[in-house]
């Protein structure tokens, strides 16, 4: 079960950073799906590395290639397999990192549990390059949303504890197009100076920063979601989980509702002029008891600062059991919350594709 | 898919709040486990309503029954039953609410994916009730990990904005039994009457209070969890996120670790007294990659503010798609939080469980 | 895992022969079904023990009683529980047992796989008794397919090599229910004489006897399933294989279709008068790459003769670690094809509700 | 769900028969696992197309790549990914196939399922060249079982009502390796030499012929599998019917089993020299209420007649609707079964490797 999320689409991801390729697998995808190619491979571009100084100088083109599951450039209901291919990998930075393991990495835990077998080279499985093939399945849910007006996207709520704005009540798809298309996904440019000033200045000082990524869909029909374990929440925090470097998920209010009162935390209803129910605010992020209200999805997750740093950090040689020292080489984001801006959105994309997917489970 | 979770051990809920019963069932328990009824009786006595002001007065035993899975006070290797019994369901007082759906409740979105078919008194399968069965099935959990010496426990870490003291790094189950036994679930005493104090003053305005819950677990092996999407956040989250009013989940620094720099929160590795590898911090609450470091399991769980309160607030009436007045009589608590710190205790038990029971999926 | 199957429409059972209860759990049951009591009870009867001298002299009211899941006669979304309590229980019967495992029994590899743990007693949750709940499903399932025109029926295709009749090519659901009303459920009475009169001989002989059901499933529409691992073929099979004593599964021609020619077990399109695509045969049994082809889902399952026999056998006690002799007192069937046929309708109406549940998978 | 199975180790298939490659995943497999590819390779080669003029003529070196989950040619933990490029395929022959569906094959419920939009060329993912995948996961899960003594064989039980010998009751590695080496799976080459003319006389008049393959595991401990629908019989089934052209599936004496009486069909229990319990037949297959007895594990499954046949059969044209002819051109085996005899080991070994991977999930 280890690296497949999903119910009626289940996302599969396989490849180590320094092995041949890295990929995934998509089963349950409906048929006769478009993927615009060029629309993909713009929205892998926003997480590639080495596009600019704030990220790895690893560069690669992140090209990826269909194995099956397409016909004619549309989905044909079989299983849909792309790759990526690994080609600058340079595995002879990390040999020192086998016998020392790099602390807030797992390559302490993955000793214990597999023993010397892993293949931790770039962090093996764990690598944020597992990120590339999930953007492939996400860029791909996300194409499919959009034809029936669901859109997702994401911006950098904070890093290294400077503040963004907020997503408005109401963000259109021109707001995501906006900010997707920044180099930088912030909503003020400004707070994106500033932010991208400290990731520069931790990166001087040989370390990293974290950061938070606020994540909407818009567009999402009421209804969709299961009571208790099967909700929405649960479902989505289960997958961006996934996503390395994450550490916390709050939905709609989420930490704050905790501060509020129960009358200013609540959403009270109205009808529209249409005669429809509408919601005025959004405290619950568009879910309660697990199922989806109408409003936005809204959600918030945690990154904690790259563990990768050039400064010099306490470590235990493993083959001699004695305290070591190391100071990590290799090439490394000083931050990956702005990186990891469309990977949010890719899970987000996926687990919501899923949801629908499921949501006509009702009848034939 | 609805109100199961698990893998190896799979627990499953159901019941209405206002039907018969509410159970649960737990398919793939290890056989030759004993329970201690006492205890057990015990621990679901933490969350039962009824006790004092703080909670509902709806007055229920709670008294579980078991129809199967038991062999002379052990598992015998077969899925266990047990079931609560529903003694005190007064639905009369809910019939209002079936056509002006409760803001922060899941009336509505329940209303627009089941039509009129959804038993909604008092909250139906939404409601907190069904957190009864679930402490069956975390009490039962729990009672396993300790004689395997895995202990869990939690506390309130706020109520209204009131911290509570934080667990000590190394807390030990004499902490945790100290703290079980209390009548309200803090470290800090003085901190507890503070916080009842504002539960108390947000009853008497008709309104209710908010709170984050901290829980541990001590004694977990290094080298459980799976990488990516089988992680120990992954699968903890899932199940945390249904319990009802949970809007964020976090692990070790969390949130807070988005605020700090890499060289901070990176946890340094030391070599013991004993010739082991020992970490000297607790950042990660426990988890890299997914996979337990050894060090205690360390999260946090935000409780929205109860939903139902007894203020006017806005709503619609669904039968007449008019604007609304809505004032819940019934019998609510005006915080959930401090009932559901034994239930967040129940769920990570069961989580646990699951990892550990997967843990020698290794090799016959 | 254990006792669970299912995808959106999760049957899970619970209990042992000789404890409280036996019982069902059935979570993605669609809202708003009523359910018919009489009807359920009728199909219930059909399997119930202690009806004449084919069968255990096991008396068990063999009432169901619903715990959740239902509003005024209806499901109401939230999971189902039934549960049939046991009262005429015997357990000094299965002492000798315990020590003395019964050939053609589990009781062996259960105790290689749980100790002495297992909870044996009537075959504990190995026992026949938990068809009982799983009928209480079954006929649930069997309500809701026949809604949609969906018929599930079966009949005894032979008993002790003595032939039934087959099923016509097209099945009506006057058919399946003029044999559901029969006391021996056979097509052609006469043969239903001459195997009733095979199984009295075994009786006498203190010996028993095995049989072959044949169940079609007709008005399930073209399209339904999966290729490979998730085709009806598979789901069937892996649910039927669930009932006790079923030893073989077949679709269509089945295990004679090994001896035919393409030419002859190709089924041949045709259009039909009304301008619609028919199939001339049905060697297929309705089932093409795993998917419906519109054609009645035709399937055969083998059930071996009762082990438990009156007849002295050769067994082992396990304390002693000697050649022992057993003969099981007990009550027992002589045969247990005959009442496993509405287990059997039972089965394939639950995993085809499934799939209908799954077949508009398609999209919001 | 479609194109998985498996619990612990689970097998994901993709590609279709005239796209880029076919290939498979597999997730949980242990890490440390070394894999001999010259003996993987002889495994595939088994199955391969093109070897003699019994089987299709495309021709194609079924070189598998391993994209990921290899670390010097052991498995290191994380998820495997293995392809097999589509050089020789040539989609002109299957233009006229897309209107008039093909008897037997899964066109017409295919065309149902997925309108227009089913890459059926070749037969897409229903091929029966996806085997070759699942050929390779089944080859290395071949190899981790026989590094613990534990061994799969098949050979061809009946090839149009031809039959072979049976498996003797404890069949040895040194048996399985023989057979496997043979051109031709039977025990008895005269049989053997009988089918092949039987092969090739259905070929003759452009038809096909069917089979019913054996399948043998010795060295499986008793102990493993769950009772009701988690059981062995019941994962392999499962499984086994993803199989293209497999129409049944049975274990130990199976449909054979209804014919005798308990007396006979039981297998007594004794005590052998060493002082363990030794069972005298095994009638049940080596599975006793769903779990091993420590007998071999013994089953069969029949296989259809290959339905692409030359002579001309009946259709009808879904574009203009009306009656029509076919005579399929193409390359195509007349007869199947001969080839399916690993890709049954395959499943087989699969299957039993996920159960083994299950079986220390007793603790840690």
């Amino acid at each position: 079960m280890s690296s497949e999320f999903g119910s009626v689409l289940r996302v599969g991801l396989f490849g180590q950073s320094h092995g041949r390729a890295v990929g995934v697998t998509m089963q349950g995808l409906p048929a006769g799906e478009s993927i615009d190619m060029a629309e993909l491979e713009a929205f892998l571009e926003r997480r590639r590395p080495g596009r600019n100084e704030l990220s790895t100088a690893r560069v690669e083109p992140d090209k990826p290639v269909f194995l099956s599951g397409l016909l004619e450039g549309k989905t044909c209901g079989s299983p849909l397999c792309a790759i990526i291919e690994n080609l600058d990998a340079r595995s002879r930075d990390y040999e020192e990192l086998l016998d020392k393991p790099r602390p807030g990495h797992a390559d302490y835990p993955a000793f214990v549990k597999w023993g010397g077998e892993a293949d931790l080279r770039g962090g093996g499985h764990f690598s944020g390059r597992l990120t590339a093939p999930l953007c492939i399945a996400g860029g791909i849910a996300k194409q499919i949303l959009a034809r029936r007006d669901i859109f997702v996207g994401a911006h950098l709520s904070s890093v290294a504890g400077i503040p963004d704005e907020s997503f408005p009540a109401q963000p259109s798809s021109e707001l995501f197009r906006t900010v997707a298309e920044k180099e930088f996904s912030v909503l003020d440019d400004a707070a994106g100076k500033r932010m991208q000033a400290a990731i520069r200045a931790a990166s001087r000082e040989g370390d990293s920063v974290g950061g938070v990524i606020e994540c909407a869909a818009a567009g999402l029909p009421a209804g969709l979601g299961e009571p208790m374990f099967g909700g929405i929440e649960n479902r989505l925090s289960a997958a961006l989980f996934g996503i390395p470097a994450v550490k916390g998920v709050e939905f709609g209010s989420g930490f704050g509702a905790a501060l509020l009162r129960g009358s200013e935390n609540n959403d009270p209803y109205r009808v529209d002029g249409n005669g429809q129910v509408a919601i005025e605010t959004n405290h619950a992020g568009g879910i309660l008891g697990g199922i989806s209200t109408g409003q936005p999805i809204l959600l918030r997750v945690a990154m904690k600062p790259t563990p990768s740093i050039a400064k010099p950090q306490r470590t235990v040689s493993l083959s001699k059991m004695e305290n070591a020292e190391l100071a990590i080489r290799g090439r490394h984001d000083p931050c990956v919350a702005h990186r990891a801006v469309p990977v949010v959105e890719a899970v987000t994309a996926i687990v919501l594709l899923d949801l629908l997917l499921e949501g006509k489970q009702g009848w034939i």
